[in-house]
């Protein structure tokens, strides 16, 4: 993102240090909204950041270890504008809670991209310290996000709030990846008549499941 | 899988050919099941089918190509495992339904641990030709299991079931990855009572939100 001043690039203060890290958090973000998480390189993040690439594996394990920091920043993002959307509300619906969730998290298309990538990826090229962090603060945005949620509605009770989150998070990872097809593909989408079932609209089409979803648990706790 | 006798190995003839090919999807087929997809290189594959790795190459695309193939293949095998589990009966319920998809998919762990890198990375390593030839016959397998779910039961639309076969595929796949956790995370859900929430059981997890919504489409179509 912005290329560091020399005397802070030495990095020797610990705020420097700290200004470091942002800065190399900060590109690896920019960069995965532009092209998407699976192009960005560390080379890329180093390049962006303006740190040499063997500097960077200071501050951080390795390139999956940036984007694992960032899916625990989205999730407590994702935390904070479902908590703002509610408000102070406590007669919502089960099915207000559900399009609520969906609107909250397509605002955050870094989300949506990394849901996918970090099990399959990312928990799989760092330490168990970075992962148990990453988990840790995943489940707290989602404990905070089910007492949100439990509260904005008299329904559906804490554990079935959390499964509705917790499986929308699920889909939206899924959805994300094949609503936004490779270039070779979206053109045989666009050609091929025959394909016109396989294209998926996100939001509508993760909206439809995870209200669908909140009326399934609706019946069972009434 | 099984090492080709010398004649074969030429393969001149078509036969001998379509015998190659199988060889290559076999042992893809077998490796995938003993170490995970993601763990399979076309090295490995072309090893145990004992052709020389560029021999591989002239009967398939990539490795991805490989795989790709088997998603196929084995999304044609779940809509005849449904179309046996589900058998003649015109009595059934969207429940029964829903119970039955994950039951079948379930005897399915290679199309379970496919679901989830045929988008992500098989349809983006292939030719245009490979990934339309795929998602025919993905599409066919999801039409074939839409009639056979609407005549098991008279309460889901085709639409409905469409939709709840294809939501439960994509729940499937990312279920599957991270109820499969790598190793060090395995220790780690073992070892730290704090990340008990996270742990993942397939079946039981799948089922529960496969029937979910299915009441839940059982609502809005009743």
């Amino acid at each position: 993102m912005t290329k560091l001043p020399p005397h802070v690039q030495r990095a020797r203060r610990p705020e420097h240090k700290e200004l470091r890290l942002a800065a190399i958090v900060d590109s690896a973000r920019s960069l995965a909204l532009e092209k998407g998480v699976r192009a960005v390189t560390l080379t890329d993040i180093a390049a962006r950041a303006g740190i040499n690439k063997s500097a960077v594996l200071r501050y951080v394990e390795t390139r999956e270890d940036i984007y694992l920091r960032l899916t625990a920043e989205c999730w407590s993002r994702w935390a904070a504008a479902l908590r703002e959307a509610l408000g102070k509300r406590t007669d919502g619906t089960a099915d207000e809670l559900a399009t609520q969730l969906c609107r909250t998290v397509v605002d955050q298309p870094l989300l949506c991209d990394l849901l996918a990538h970090a099990p399959l990826h990312l928990e799989r090229h760092v330490s168990a310290d970075a992962v148990l962090a990453y988990k840790l603060a995943a489940l707290a945005a989602l404990d905070d996000m089910t007492t949100t949620g439990a509260r904005f509605q008299p329904v559906l009770e804490d554990g079935e709030v959390r499964e509705l989150i917790s499986t929308t998070s699920l889909l939206a990872g899924a959805l994300w990846q094949i609503s936004n097809p490779p270039e070779a593909l979206a053109r045989l989408y666009a050609e091929e008549p025959r394909l016109a079932h396989a294209v998926v609209d996100f939001l509508p089409r993760l909206t439809g499941a995870a209200r669908t979803m909140a009326a399934g648990l609706a019946v069972r706790a009434g």
